[in-house]
C-alpha cells in the first residue's frame, strides 16, 4: 500500500523507517531538495499548493496523510476530495487557527485559559478586559516552537498599550490573546484512533508525557510523566483527548499538550499527527506513534502502546552531535535526520529507555551533560 | 559515514533500517534489480565478482561489511587491500568451508561432532570409517537452508555405497560427512565483537535463542532458549563464541549456531553476520544485531544488548501473509523484505515480545495458525 505524506521532514522520514517493514510504500510532496525524507520513498517535489505537484502526488493513492500541521487548507481540501486524507482537513483547519481549537476544547468541556481574539486594533480594548495581564499574545496561525508569540506582563504602561506594542510587533496578523497559565509543569497526550471496516473505531494511548522546553524548543521528553505519581492527571488527558477525537471522528495519531496547574489539566494546543513528545516511543513502546499513524491512516488494527518500563527523550538542536560520544552512553539510542546543522534547527533526538525512570537518572545526568544546543 | 553492504538482500535492508538513524548511509553491491535494500541507499548493480562494479562500490568507502556469506573470496581480498572489511576476509573464508569452519571450532576446543572431508571418490572408504552411519552429507561451499545436504540413515546397502550415491546426488563437488548428532534442541548465540581506538576490544551477546527449522529452513526463533533453564548452555556457549572472536580478532555480529545434546553443545556452523535467528533483537532488545553490527563495523561504541523481556520470531515464507490479520495479533511486529511471493522464499518475519515467554504463549499459538509457508 502507498501512503502519501505532505511534507518530507524528520517526521515523514520516522514514518517511512517505521513503515517500510509494514509493506508501505512512501510518496512525500516536498518542495526543498535534500529533505530529509527523500531516502524512505518518492519524492515529488513541489511548492504544497502547486496544482502539478499535487496531481501528482495524489495520482493513483488511496490514502494520505501530512507530517506537519501548516498544509495549505485548500491543498487539504484538494487531497480529502480525491482520497482519504487523515486525520481530516476539518482536524487540520482546528488545529492551525488558535481560536478555533481553544473554541473547540472549550465547547467540549475540555479546560483552557480565558482567551480572546485580536484582529484588529480596535479589538485590543475588549481582550485586555476579557483577559487581563499577565498574558501570552500568539499568532493565531502559522505559530511553531514558541515562534510567533509574545509573554506580556503587568507593567507600567497599561494593559492595551502593552498589548497593542506586542501586536505590532507580531505584524499586525489575527492573534490571539490567552490568559498566563501558572503551570507547575508541562506533559502531552499521544493517542491514536483507527476506524476498521466491520470492527468500529480503536482507540489506543500511550502513557502521559512530561515535557521541558528551552527558549520554547522541546528539550526533554520523559514517559511517564514524573508529575502524575497518582496517575489522575493521565486519567483526565485520556478523557479529554477521547472526547476530542471521537467528536471530530479522528483518524491516525493525536498530540495533545496541557499545562498542569493546582486546578488540573489546562489544555494549550493539539497537534494532529505524530509528534515530537511521542518520539521516545520507537525505542519505549511496542508499537511507535509512527508505526500507529500508519496503522490508522491505512486502516490496519492498531498496534500495542505497552511501553518497555520508562523513557527520556531529548533533542538535539542546531550542533551536530558527536554520535560516538552519546553511543557511549548505555542504553542511549540515536536517532539522526540526516540534515545539516544550523541554529535553531531540530537535528535530531537521543532516547534512554530502561525498566525504570530511576534507572535512567544516571545515563539522561550524562547526556544532558553532553547534548549542546546552538539556537 | 558511508557504509558498503555486499549484497542487497533482507538483511542489507534491514542494516539500512537500522543505519539511517544513526547517521549511516549506505551503498549495496548487488547483481539483481529491485532488491530488498534498494530503498534504503545507493545500489551498485554488478556481479560481485565484476571489477568495475567493485571499484565503483569501492570508491570513497572507508568501512564495508556483506549480508551473506558467499562472497567470492577474491572479491573480499579485494575489498580487504583497499578499505576496512569487516568482519575479515578471513573470517568469511572460514564460514564458507564446512572444513575450515569445523577444524578452526575443533581447534579452539570447542565440540564439534566428527567429520571428514570428501572430495574425489577415493575418499569416501576412508571417511566412512571415521565418520559412521548415521552422518549428514554436505556440500564444503553455498550451502543454506537445508540445501546441498543428504541425510544418510543405516540401511541394507554398506555405508560406502549409501555416501557414494549421495556425493553422486550433490554433483562430486568437494562435500563433508559429519556425524549424525542426536540432539534435543538447536540453538544460536548471536554475539557482536568491536574493536573501538583507545577503548580496546569490547564484546556483547544476546541472550541464547532456541530454534526451530522445518525443511531446513528456520522457522521459529525464542529467546531466551526455552531448553536452557539454568541458563548453563547460554554461558557454555559465550565461552565458546568469545574463544572464536577472539581468536579471528572478530569484528562484526556473529551467529554460531549449536546442537544441545546429552553431553552439552556441539558447534554446527557459524555466520559471519547478521543472522535470522537475531531478527528479533529490532523489537526485544534494547539495541538490534543490525545496528550493533553497524557500530562495530563502522567503529563506534557497541549498544546495549539487555532485553525487553522474551520474543519469539516467526519467518514467512513463500507466502504473502495477509498483513492486517498479523496485526490484529496483540504485540506483534511485521517485518516485510519488500519481496515478491515464490515458494521457499523468506518474505519476512513476524516478532513479539512480553514480559515473560508465559506471556507469548498465545499469541505465538495464534501466530503460528495463521501463518502457512509455500515451500
Amino acid at each position: 500500500m502507498k501512503i502519501g505524506v505532505v511534507g518530507g521532514g524528520q517526521l515523514g522520514r520516522m514514518l517511512g523507517l517505521a513503515g517500510l517493514p509494514l509493506g508501505f510504500q512512501f510518496r512525500f510532496l516536498e518542495p526543498s531538495a535534500d529533505c530529509p525524507a527523500a531516502r524512505l520513498g518518492e519524492v515529488i517535489r513541489a511548492p504544497y499548493h502547486d496544482m502539478d505537484g499535487l496531481e501528482r502526488f495524489a495520482q493513483d493513492l488511496s490514502f494520505a496523510t501530512y507530517e506537519f500541521e501548516n498544509v495549505p487548507a485548500e491543498t487539504a481540501q484538494w487531497l480529502s476530495e480525491r482520497l482519504t486524507l487523515a486525520p481530516t482537513a476539518r482536524a487540520l483547519s482546528i488545529a492551525q487557527d488558535r481560536i478555533a481549537e481553544k473554541t473547540t476544547f472549550r465547547d467540549l468541556g475540555i479546560p483552557v485559559q480565558n482567551f480572546a481574539g485580536i484582529s484588529s486594533a480596535g479589538e485590543i480594548e475588549a481582550a485586555v478586559l476579557k483577559v487581563p495581564l499577565p498574558a501570552v499574545l500568539k499568532t493565531r496561525r502559522l505559530g511553531y516552537d514558541g515562534k510567533g508569540q509574545r509573554v506580556l506582563r503587568v507593567g507600567s504602561t497599561d494593559a492595551a498599550s502593552t498589548v497593542r506594542t506586542a501586536w505590532n510587533e507580531l505584524g499586525k496578523v489575527p492573534c490571539i490573546l490567552e490568559s498566563f497559565v501558572a503551570f507547575s509543569a508541562e506533559v502531552s497526550m499521544i493517542a491514536v484512533r483507527a476506524r476498521n471496516p466491520g470492527h468500529g473505531a480503536s482507540i489506543a494511548f500511550y502513557p502521559l508525557t512530561q515535557n521541558e522546553h528551552r527558549d520554547g524548543i522541546l528539550w526533554k521528553s520523559q514517559a511517564p510523566a514524573p508529575c502524575d505519581q497518582s496517575g489522575e492527571l493521565a486519567e483526565s488527558a485520556r478523557a479529554h483527548v477521547r472526547t476530542l477525537m471521537e467528536s471530530l471522528d479522528y483518524v491516525g495519531v493525536i498530540a495533545v499538550e496541557f499545562f498542569v496547574t493546582d486546578a488540573g489539566l489546562v489544555a494549550n494546543e493539539m497537534a494532529p499527527r505524530v509528534h515530537n513528545s511521542g518520539h521516545w516511543t520507537t525505542d519505549g513502546a511496542v508499537t511507535s506513534q509512527f508505526e500507529n499513524h500508519l496503522r490508522a491512516v491505512g486502516t490496519m488494527p492498531l498496534g500495542s502502546t505497552e511501553c518497555h518500563g520508562a523513557s527520556v527523550m531529548i533533542n538535539l538542536v542546531g550542533r551536530s552531535p558527536i554520535a560516538s560520544r552519546i553511543l557511549e552512553i548505555p542504553r542511549a539510542k540515536l536517532h539522526l535526520y540526516g540534515k545539516g546543522p544550523r541554529p535553531g534547527r531540530k537535528l535530531g533526538h537521543v532516547t534512554l529507555t530502561g525498566p525504570t525512570a530511576h534507572s535512567l537518572a544516571a545515563p539522561t545526568a550524562e547526556l544532558e551533560r553532553l547534548v549542546a544546543w546552538d539556537l
